[in-house]
């Protein structure tokens, strides 16, 4: 952040008074631009055991598969961030159980949530940002060609879970080991 | 969002193409800017069956009680951002035991979380941003003066699911019915 988006002013980037973090302060009109994580929400839904995935169509990770997922916008829930998502990129009905997963990613910024569900209908396709969508057994899960690590870690929790016979929340921090 | 915080030329208010919503535009730099919910994490400590309430020094709701919480900060955990706010507002060492209550407030694209957990001493003082803290038991809690509709429906989880016997991850929508 350079100018300020109130009025225009270069900001200073400093502590403000009171505060114990630098951010981003307008010298004109006193504003304070706090920046915050974003979230970003998915799902994984079964079809007869299988699960589906998309093919993301876009940067970053273009050609890789990724559970069904992306950033929350303002004026929804977080359920209803998961189904607008998987309606988006996998134009898929469903059904969601419960929150199954988050993963913190503080390098980035970011908190991402998976929601466990069940496909309605196999009447699901490929949305503007996916190239193709597919279900896949747990034995045929691409796992070298998954799109990001948190849905790696989601996916393999969920699939422990499964074999245990019962689904239980999940909490995990990623650190960086590679860009993704 | 009137100017663009990368270049400071006036953003335009519109559908970026290949987008479904509106978003600030900046016609110089082409810049999307977009804007997403926030997180707010706090906690529900116990110190003998009592729980750790903080006074509010700080507009909006001050001088009602409220569970210690903030906005998540960038570069940070959930749990590290329960850990920080619990530190700052009641300058309380605690130690957690797990996500507790997801409540959304669509309304105001915030996110709530709360986590579960228990004081490690009673070294616990007001912060810079509360008045006091105190420990409740259930039956002295002050329900009329909570500041948050949030705090109160996790209080209200808390306490059944005490009585129940066993803690249970808890996900509600607040809708508006009033401020807060």
């Amino acid at each position: 952040m350079n100018y300020c988006p109130q009025c225009g002013t270069l900001v200073e980037f400093r502590i403000p008074s009171g505060d114990t973090l630098p951010r981003h302060v307008c010298p004109n009109c006193a504003t304070i631009h706090y920046q915050n994580p974003k979230l970003v929400v998915g799902t994984v839904v079964e079809w007869q055991g299988k699960i589906l995935l998309c093919r993301r169509a876009i940067e970053p990770r273009h050609g890789f598969w990724t559970l069904p997922a992306g950033f929350m916008e303002n004026g929804e829930s977080t359920m209803h961030a998961a189904l607008r998502e998987t309606a988006e990129e996998a134009c898929a009905r469903i059904e969601i159980d419960e929150l199954f997963s988050l993963v913190n990613l503080p390098h980035i910024s970011q908190v991402h949530l998976f929601y466990r569900g069940r496909l309605l209908d196999t009447n699901f396709a490929a949305g503007a940002e996916s190239l193709e969508t597919a279900l896949f057994s747990e034995a045929d899960i691409p796992w070298s060609e998954l799109a990001f690590r948190s849905v790696a870690l989601c996916l393999k929790a969920y699939f422990a879970d499964r074999s245990a016979g019962r689904f239980v929340f999940h909490e995990d921090d990623l650190i960086p080991s590679s860009v993704y």
